[in-house]
């Protein structure tokens, strides 16, 4: 078996068995099996050598009493006994192993100890394993999953390793709120034998992820990490929040991942020099995966912005000048075309402040259009329109035509955000919205075909701008920007 | 009348005229009216000189034409005739007027001489006005108010002043969404008549505004504004964004406000003398709201991490770190007492991280108990437990008793939580939740006391750290902090 074929059998096992399967609510044995359960296309077995039955299904003594082959075994139980679960597994020739427990390498000596006694097992028997201390893999497309206390999944092209099961999961749980959809996951653990490196490498190879997302507290081998991120983010991005950047925090993730021991210190500079993006917090890790999955590469850092309010065209002007990105001035016949499109009150200037309640998509062709701009920002969202009938429905609910207006401005929306989706493409140019005024309703047609496309409006220029300022230096990396 | 019955006249005028009511939705004089119109303990007249009836109320040529005493007048006509209308208040011995038209002084010469002739005319009067080019006001205890496209409002200790009608839209939603609730608010727009300043010294008086918020493009009266703050901020804490900080924001600002025309500039460094608390953008300003009504003030920078996972506890560390708090080390008594209540795999250091996936109250208990520890920053929330168990309703729904469990687990948390109210307040140390895991339900009694309190969790221990940041500086102004 090839490397590559070890890690397909783990992402999409046909049969899997629980070695430490539970009856008690809560355990890992227990919350684990319940996922297993729901899925009827795999033969699932659960091990127990205390109990006849788990869950209603009969439980074997050993993985050796399974009657059928197993592809993958997930291991529950506590760390001391992993290493003769793992003997078992490779006895069963079972193709790998994802090692959930924990209480190993990051609590000290005695566990560190037995952690080398697996590896040295597992690497005798040369079966791959995932952890331990970790919270498993899934994917979608196989529709395997062994990651608890995840709300419903959406496929999707993000790919995401991270070295904290905590971290990842509210890495998924941001992202899946932001509407982006995940292809395959794995919470990498400890990395007793599988490391970071392996787990990207096999990433880059799937076709059906376009954006790696990464967790990573402490790189095993850093050097072939930055010789993978050179090859891979020539055609994928990669994004990053190395945590442990500070004293403080690299004293915590000592004694979290046991990071450090045997790891490689991969500076701010190497990352950079490999074109990974690196981030500081997971809401900076969703952003960037959005623009980079939703827009085309900027080719410079030139932002118009297109404001429906003067004050939050002021702050938006602030944030895209402290994230190092301009406001260059608008060219002659973007000024002339919004002079025809505007009332006189308009700003005249960058940003385009148009100072009315609701947002006119008249004023942002010209800015698509204008060849001084990089980045169109709107300040102002499509998605707004349900609730700005919504408040009609409240303070004139005797108005009688409401929802054939909000139908009527519905459909309108939707026919000019195609026209938006349009432009981009023909312009090769990003259109970034943000929310902003009445609130934004996560509903409707035109709230679908935005989050579907990964256009959903930012909640505040500040994110939009620092996720910006990353894929504009990336965009420089490749060449695109100027 | 003194200046404060003034300004209570318009917060809780008996009568109100709308100068331009409208039958044409969208139009300001439409929508204002119909908000109007909800409001049933108030006389509300329409006046327009060329319809007879305007949204089934009987229209007025004039404000003169109205039979009745007006204590306040809403001005929404073009602005070139704002200043006979004006005239026309005066005769009529209206108390206030709010002038919600714009094109004046942000336009340029032409309007900025029609803001001065309607400041003239005013003057003259003896009338004060809000405006011109602003959103109005609202008053949640009076329950008055003009301004359009806000979400249904909630009384509480807040009040905001914002020269920018779209920020303050905004900062109010945001607010709301995050279980703020407000008092006053006035949008003052190009402050022809009436300044921040006045506004200022107005709701610093209001015994049920506790925290007062302000967007900022330029102040008419920098020093008055600084002796005011000066004095308030011993008593109530002032939180300010003030846009415009970069050269690309101060020259949108010109054009927004006209906010430079006239207006004093104030340094950071004269905010933090005055002890003002400035911040960056609208989130960080409801963030640290949150901190200033939810929190006693920290009387140091210490902070105690409790995290129900590691990689979020390293993610917590930096982010303390680089805020410019202290993780200090837990005291010996702290730590004999987390080695009673978890097992032996726990961090055995600051962060506390219990490596269990559910928040745990008896590890919440020591670290507040510490001399050590100033704050207690919690990586977790009780509000989580019907996530908990929404997530074996869908995965094990065989379960029989899951509903009963998940009562049995709110009750407990309801108690619990009260126990947090009591510890904080018996020891006079802020405790601080974040979200993360398997997400906030923001339902149920646990979230809504947690609501009620300014308790709810922050989405990341980032925004956590930076308000916490702003709050110990304020807190070390008055001499609280160390």
């Amino acid at each position: 078996m090839t490397f590559k074929e070890q890690l397909d059998s783990m992402f999409n096992p046909r049969s899997v068995a629980l070695i430490g399967a539970s009856n008690t609510l809560g355990k890992w044995g227990f919350n684990i099996l319940a996922l297993l359960l729901g899925d009827k296309s795999r033969d699932i077995y659960a091990v127990n050598n205390r109990e006849a039955e788990v869950l209603g299904l009969k439980a074997y003594p050993s993985i050796l009493d399974v009657p059928g082959p197993v592809d993958l075994a997930v291991i529950t139980v506590p760390f001391k006994d992993v290493p003769s679960a793992m003997e078992d597994c490779i006895r069963k020739q079972v193709k790998g192993v994802v090692v959930i427990s924990g209480g190993l390498a990051e609590t000290g000596e005695e566990g560190a100890k037995v952690q080398a006694q697996i590896v040295e097992v597992a690497k005798r028997g040369g079966i791959p394993f995932v952890g331990p201390n970790c919270m498993g893999l899934f994917d979608t497309y196989s529709n395997f999953n062994t990651v608890i206390f995840l709300p419903p999944l959406r496929r999707g092209p993000v790919g995401l390793i991270s070295q904290s099961g905590n971290s990842g999961q509210s890495i998924i749980i941001s992202g899946l709120e932001s509407g982006l959809g995940f292809s395959k996951y794995v919470s990498s653990g400890n990395e007793a034998a599988l490391h970071f490196e392996d787990y990207l490498e096999y990433l880059a190879q799937d076709d059906e992820i376009k954006v790696i997302l990464g967790y990573i507290e402490g790189l095993r081998e850093g050097r072939r990490f930055l010789e993978l991120a050179r090859e891979i983010t020539k055609k994928k991005p990669i994004v990053v929040v190395k945590a442990g950047g500070t004293q403080a925090g690299a004293k915590a993730a000592r004694s979290h991942t046991a990071a450090l021991a045997g790891s490689d210190i991969v500076s701010d500079a190497a990352f950079k020099q490999a074109g990974v993006i690196r981030v500081e917090e997971i809401g900076e890790l969703i952003d960037v995966a959005l623009l980079l999955l939703g827009q085309p590469l900027p080719k410079g850092k030139r932002v118009g912005v297109l404001s429906i309010g003067g004050g939050m065209a002021v702050m938006t002007a602030d944030t895209v000048a402290r994230h190092g990105l301009e406001l260059p001035p608008l060219s002659p016949a973007t000024i002339d075309k919004l002079n025809s499109v505007l009332s006189r009150r308009w700003s005249h200037g960058n940003p385009v402040d148009i100072g009315g309640d609701r947002f006119n998509y008249d004023c942002l062709w010209p800015l698509i259009e204008d060849e001084n701009v990089d980045v169109v920002l709107v300040i102002g969202s499509p998605a707004a329109t349900r609730s700005f009938v919504g408040w009609f429905s409240l303070h004139a609910p005797w108005v009688t035509n409401l929802d054939e207006m909000g139908k009527l401005m519905e459909s309108k929306d939707l026919v000019e955000l195609n026209r938006v989706k349009e432009m981009m493409g023909r312009y090769d140019k990003p259109v970034i919205f943000c929310s902003m005024g009445i609130g934004i309703v996560k509903q409707g047609e035109v709230y679908s075909l935005m989050e579907q496309n990964h256009l959903i409006p930012y909640p505040t220029p500040e994110r939009a701008a620092r996720a910006l300022s990353h894929v504009v230096r990336y965009s420089g990396y490749l060449g695109i920007s100027r």
